[in-house]
């Protein structure tokens, strides 16, 4: 039955088709966004339009971004030399996080799954294809995830890179820092044995 | 730093400003949204709208809805003569579902707080006692929550609208069907041992 009357169902129902928001949190908000004043509602709308219309693909490293070119590549501090292809942009953020990161970025939007229907066509492996040729790199760093999809697509970029003489490199698999080895899982540990290095 | 550009920021820290929804959830969001389609985008933004400027609260029980009077009080097959009581539109909705209830409510939206500085005016209690004088209900059964401030405010009620000769009921304490005996708490068992009855 509607309890609530149409506007406060359907803004439920609209919360709750947005990912990780079940239908008690979609009640929370939809009551919240009511107590707000028409002010910061209006915010909270513009800003959901203004990212929907103003955020496209950077034309180099196909971030996203509101400018044409992100602001990565368009830093001169930067050595555009290096490229890191990661996943997603929340992928690329975590690594600017670290502050140790010093070259340019690659975003593909996605992984190579067959199971999941990703062809190597659906991801822009094609523009970084296009990049590496006018641009000539000195290295690519495969940064995608550790996972099955993660592993699929760094085999299959670096199997079509190689060929062109530049280097690739993937991250290490090990041990995370912080981590209590005993809840580590045996893939990792092994991983971490094999990576090992002198101290 | 900005990784993302101002618009995807903007709306990041929209979504985080939300209850329940902490800084990777804004993130998770903020990307769906701008993954989704121009007329899904419309469709959310809409219903934001809708719901802030058409939902108001019911001019008898306080309920929130879009029409005058809320389709439970609008309804000639419930019992006007019984009140329930209730903190918030949920509550109601919760015994709604219940299908038992064939009482109408009144919705305070709220429960007397000191500690948050929620005193008796802050809440619907003053509309409460204009429509006990006005309808003369014959029972007001109190179902704010069994907290302290729930608890504070059923007593508070109680004792406003005893004097004037009316039936004020409270919803019973006692253990939660379904629940384990062993994980309830001692409040409660007492409680559900006062309220015992016999078969």
């Amino acid at each position: 039955m509607n309890y609530y009357g149409d506007p406060i169902t359907r803004l439920i129902e609209k919360f709750a088709s947005l990912p990780g928001i079940g239908r008690k949190s979609a009640q929370r908000l939809a009551f919240h966004v009511i107590g707000m004043s028409e002010q910061e509602v209006k915010e909270l709308t513009d800003a959901i339009i203004s990212a929907k219309r103003d955020v496209k693909y950077c034309s180099v490293c196909c971030n996203l971004t509101d400018s044409d070119i992100c602001p990565v590549c368009a830093s001169p501090k930067r050595d555009h030399k290096t490229i890191m292809v990661v996943e997603n942009p929340r992928d690329m953020a975590a690594y600017e996080k670290t502050k140790e990161y010093n070259g340019v970025y690659h975003v593909l939007h996605g992984a190579i799954s067959p199971m999941a229907g990703v062809t190597p066509s659906d991801i822009k492996l094609k523009e970084l294809l296009e990049r590496i040729q006018k641009d000539t790199p000195d290295e690519i760093i495969l940064a995608t995830n550790p996972n099955v999809e993660g592993e699929a697509t760094a085999m299959y970029i670096s199997k079509l890179i190689k060929p062109l003489g530049i280097k690739v490199t993937r991250i290490a698999n090990g041990v995370p820092v912080g981590g209590d080895l005993e809840y580590v899982d045996q893939v990792t540990l092994t991983r971490a044995l094999e990576g090992r290095r002198e101290l």
